[in-house]
């Protein structure tokens, strides 16, 4: 009854198998590998386009490097006040950019809308020198709070952005159970939508540690390979990243994979909302649900074993009630029963 | 008719005397020299204790060199969303602290309430190491909105924050003002209220260029001078930023200064609200008036030779209707009945 | 005949197989796991005495974020111009530090001696607070040279350094090497020589990515968790970094694998020292020969298949021409001997 | 017999009148005033060019800014061992560059030479993305050692660089004692040798607090704005620091003042080097005498009154015991032979 992340989970089979196929003799160190070569080019497919592709092992890292290319450091990143680069990654986005600032921005389960940016933009208007100005905008797909953009709705913030003349990066931690959950193709979920940049995440759906960033306009890539190599973020044994993404990537493991959890959570939530007094917060469209249970039932859950953590929404006067409750490619449906029955129990 | 800025009003001609007056003859470098060591002495006179002071020349540089002694790098600032250090310094303060976040708080006319902080906090929970830490609670004697806090509200927000183990830095951009605007005592404003750093503006306020950062714990200093230093923010003849507050705060010369801008604005905000179609947005505590005029209106005034800037609320969604009207120690009873007279003709 | 790196040989098969068993089940995230903590006790054992230990990914990053914890951001770090860095971290320290400067001194072999130190600390001295502080004094061990310092040179290193105020950090991304190569305890070569900090590097020696940073006092780890959060070098799946480390130190592996790739090179520096016009730089004692070959010989090799790079020595007028062979645990002794044959062909 | 610093002189009549006159009601505040817009024109006359100019209170901001804008955050700063930027601005421009590294090298009297810096690229070089990418090259002009470059070695180091792919910046603190040692124009010691930015200094020779940044390709002035804002060095009353270069660059007074004292000095050190037991280290050629006294010769004359600063060098076994002698607008033929009279009694 582990509920508690996606990052409990250890790796897919598949993934620790192509990490000991890869262990094959000698090969180029930082990179210059045969296989890390064919695994950018297997982006560049997957994204039917010409992109520059880098290799990571956190999420945290892909973000932060990402946002030091794409913004000057006294520049300011718009994004939502739940985003993890906001919330969670202990003022790495600064760190990685020298110090560029971020404008938290609210909006339901995670999403933005253009009239929020606008309205946020407005209220942060351009006095150079004075105001940092603008210069990205964030986003995540799928969100923090389990919710899922559009094709459309992707494009629409584009525009906004662009328009006002910031670029935008998606943080794509669950950018997989965001295309499993929509039948979209990546392509559209990202790129063709006007995203600049994109993050997408192995970590938390069956890789050991495998994080790529994804620049659809290779000139905009600059810099990046120093700015990685100084923050100790090149691997030296860069084939060990490259061999995940190549399993990841193969047959549509990575889809596989996610849909498994997003059904999952699907049944959880399912069965959770038909339970008195258990309340589901958002929508559960990939791997993440969000709810409220009756005053001392988590704690007894949890004496019986299930691991969730509670879920802090800024300004909710709820904060700290709801509780978040990850499945993930290992989850089972038995779990999924065992922890319902437990839930009707104490309920 | 000049309300753009105290900034626009030059120096008191007993802040250029004392100037001329301390080019007398070599002084040692960098603070070394007898006049910087008197005023220094000065500050502690006026706060009634032993402090550590340290000059710079601007604004910004004192509350960015004094957030970066208050904050580890990954730290978190919270401060109001309209105050200085998030609105104004083009993230600055993210750059002197070496990349720590700031986080935006809503509140009316500039002023934090103790449960405001404490919801922001409760919305930020401490996490470690995944939310960067809270460290500091930054507020603004008198605010960028004109309003004044009590000495009370001062130490409701203090105890807030130390409860919480923040330390508490105050933007006293126009403090004089606040000073002069209540009649407490810079130490009922400041220090007895709970704060622990204070940077005390002189500029704004009929000096050429000086700022001081006051430590009233003295052992919280710690490396102000390195950073003071490596910023570029150690004067070599720093006689001469001493000599500008030496007279500043002779004989209350600060709060001379401040009573006259504070008593223009009151005179103009009260003309002001009897005239048809202007809306005077907070109280005038201070050399600040926050005003509405009628479509059209600042345009023509403007055209009439007068000098004011819009002023932008987020979130508000009259954002850039709003004007702010700024009085100094150069305002004349004179100037300002001219400019009402105008305004009484074009509305 | 791949000389080119220890980073280019993979991963030993035990480091693998310790990663595929730590592959079980779901367990907490972010080192909350129990592996992660029994194999920090196991550091502990190692090195006879408790000390606070992290895990990291690549060496850059272990160095980086150990002395951004050892110095302030204004501070100096004196180490040896051919340091990995100074030389091979684009700027990383600097970049970790936030703003530390580093000073190259000169020496042998990429070894300091305490005189050298004495002489470039008088060269820079105390003069707060115009020069940046010294802080730190960064040694490598072995050396970047393929040098091992006795536990009494490093010992007489650390005194000088204490002395002067210093705190003294190891970059141990060869420590093994050094270990086998003298059969010192891991604490000789180490705490017990006054070291405050030690990266212990496991990547160029048989691990896939697993670097650990053991701070002797606990104390002062201080803020490090923080620090490695912001930087995103927090795996959030840490046991397979805990799993490297656990096979690596079982058994003496670490030393094993070490001991091997030691022999390797000195089977290569003693037949290449015996071919005429080939002339081997220092004394190999670990897993590096450094080599100058006859004006076009290094061509021919390459032809032939044989992979190795150029050596740059600062400040050497020979500055190109001399190469580094590096051996690893994969090496075996016909890898030397066709590689022997081959220069012999062509010198 | 003050020789300690030409920042302990004060500021010239001429400049105080300047400012005195120049606070003459109300004028836009940052610089948008027409006295900043007058003086920024008068450089472009100065410079024989079109120049972007902007302005600053200290050294130390302006070469950290100036370096800003010309490297990258891990590029390399190739610059003279005892250069300012490397030994007294306590790692300010690593602050200031967002982590940028400084390689110091050695040559005579604080010049640099082609052959030097060409040595110093050899022994660190492109290695994308492992070493810093050199960047920027650096030079003083007059340098720290009293030295003046000729508009020839200016341009074989500016060509030296360029030809590598880095370009130049000149930290003019005593460009004005160069001009005027020189007779050169001010653009053949700057501009036409092929300096990118020159950093102009007026503190040291007579103004109050007031350097000049002069990029003299204006579309690499890039977004300097922004980063003079956001370091707090954005003056609100910028007038103030124009109206002291207004003064100062009026009917040549900055070269008037610069002669003065390039005359004291080279009395002075005529007068020491026929002094038995006396050293004159480096040519005089501006304002700076480089001096050994006999065994506690400079103890005694500090007894008697005078006032100077040892001078340590690094690599240089007498490091401390040589003294540097400052001479100013404001020292008098009296005060050097009062001075002499002195040192002949004690010797």
């Amino acid at each position: 009854m582990n509920f508690a992340s996606d990052n409990w989970a250890g790796a897919a089979p598949e993934i620790i198998d192509a990490i000991t196929r890869a262990n094959d003799g000698p090969a180029p160190a930082y990179g210059g590998d045969e296989l890390t070569r064919r695994v950018e080019a297997r982006f560049c497919e997957i994204f039917e386009r010409d992109c520059k592709v880098y290799f990571v092992a956190t999420g945290g890292a892909a973000n932060g490097l990402a946002l030091s290319v794409m913004t000057p450091p006294y520049g300011m990143i718009v994004c939502h006040e739940e985003s993890h680069i906001q919330m969670d990654e202990c003022a790495g986005p600064e760190f990685f950019t020298g110090g560029a600032k971020l404008l938290p921005v609210a909006g339901p389960a995670g999403k933005l809308t253009p009239q929020a940016v606008t309205k946020a933009l407005k209220g942060f208007p351009e006095r150079p020198p004075h105001g940092a100005p603008a210069s990205v905008l964030s986003l995540t797909q799928a969100t923090e709070c389990g919710a899922v953009y559009s094709a459309d709705e992707l494009k629409a913030l584009c525009d906004t952005a662009h328009q006002a003349g910031l670029k935008v990066h998606l943080d794509g931690a669950r950018f997989a159970n965001a295309v499993a959950a929509t039948g979209a193709s990546p392509a559209a979920l990202s790129c063709d939508a006007g995203i600049e940049v994109l993050c997408v995440g192995g970590t938390k759906n069956g890789c050991l540690a495998a994080e790529a960033i994804v620049f659809f306009d290779p000139d905009q890539a600059q810099d990046f390979e120093f700015r990685r190599k100084r923050a100790g973020h090149l691997w030296s044994k860069m084939r060990f990243i490259a061999a995940q993404f190549d399993a990841y990537l193969k047959d549509g493991l990575w889809l596989r994979l996610a849909t498994h959890a997003n059904a999952r959570a699907r049944e959880l939530s399912l069965g959770l909302s038909t339970i008195d007094g258990v309340e589901v917060s958002y929508p559960t469209e990939i791997n993440e649900v969000f709810v409220t249970f009756p005053d001392g039932a988590a704690e007894k859950l949890k004496e019986q074993g299930a691991e969730f953590y509670p879920w802090v929404t800024p300004g909710d006067p709820a904060a700290g009630r709801m509780n978040r409750l990850i499945t993930s490619f290992r989850t089972s449906a038995e779990d999924v029963q065992q922890f319902l029955s437990c839930v009707k129990g104490v309920c």
